[in-house]
């Protein structure tokens, strides 16, 4: 997992259906400084995440674990609303 | 999921029989700028783009879930095409 | 997997559920002269590590092999302390 | 996927068995331009392709979806032969 | 796959259940001229490789296919020695 910002979202309207019903949002990784460490990526937004927030973000087959979501083709998800971090 | 542009695509007579059938495009991974970001990699096309298309391209096992595609060796595909994004 | 030193951890309440229970650090991978190597990344910890330890990190489908892992939203895990390396 | 070179290959006698029997090849990724543009990884050889040859590189648990490759510890393949490409 | 140098190993007393029994390599990917390429990462071993061979690294799901491993935490492994490589 890595830490990111949510900085913006995608709107697709043809589109794989299984993807029907979730949020893709631009995000950006983050280092522990909260700067900007590498390009855009877009996730699904699994925890209501919205523009501006700190969220962790999870990669691979982990974010399709769920029951409801092994037919879903997705590769990256926002699983988490950072509270606070150190580093 | 990343955002990338359909540049080209690829011909290739002698291939693993299980991608005929699937249109083979060649993207280019694109920032919120809409700048080329990355390489050439190429993503067998699910949903009908065309050259120029804005494109949301997926990754590994991903691609695969769905049941017609579970004996198919492709590792990455085109599963939207982008109406807007903001970022 | 690689080599990583533990240097802080993440705080997050809104989260996916099959993450409840899980200590997430902050890791930054090193080299073998203890340099760090990268940027900062998030792990479960399955091992009791602590800030400042050595660790060993492993990524992908590897981190839920466990029975009691399959249902979990994680792409990188702690999985070992390292006493001593050389290279 | 992508675009690489067939530029050599490998000689390993003391190996994993279920790699027995394939041909592992050095290749190395090229962009549109035939330029290389990464170091040297080694693929399986799924559809006799010879040094020279431009190929499709296929990588992840995708180059084992086809019954007989379950079991091979084969992590990247080429899995077609490019006759043409444009980008 | 790729061609790395074993360089050293690792020591992990506090580990994964799943790990005890495998021997951890440090190991660095080399080119075709033999430069390292790449910063150090740790591969089980699975052929009896010694510091200084020359080997074969898979990764992913590839290095659990065997019926013995499916259950350890591992994401990388030695699955040849080279013999010789051209490229």
């Amino acid at each position: 997992m890595y830490m990111a910002k949510v900085v913006g979202n995608v709107v697709a309207t043809r589109k794989d259906e299984s993807l029907v019903g979730y949020k893709l949002m631009v995000v950006k990784r983050i280092n522990s400084k909260c700067e900007f460490i590498d390009d855009e990526e877009v996730a699904a937004d699994y925890v209501g995440a919205g523009i501006g927030d700190y969220v962790l973000i999870c990669r691979g087959s982990a974010v399709r674990v769920d029951e409801s979501k092994q037919k879903v083709a997705i590769d990256m998800a926002i699983i988490g609303i950072i509270d606070t971090f150190d580093a």
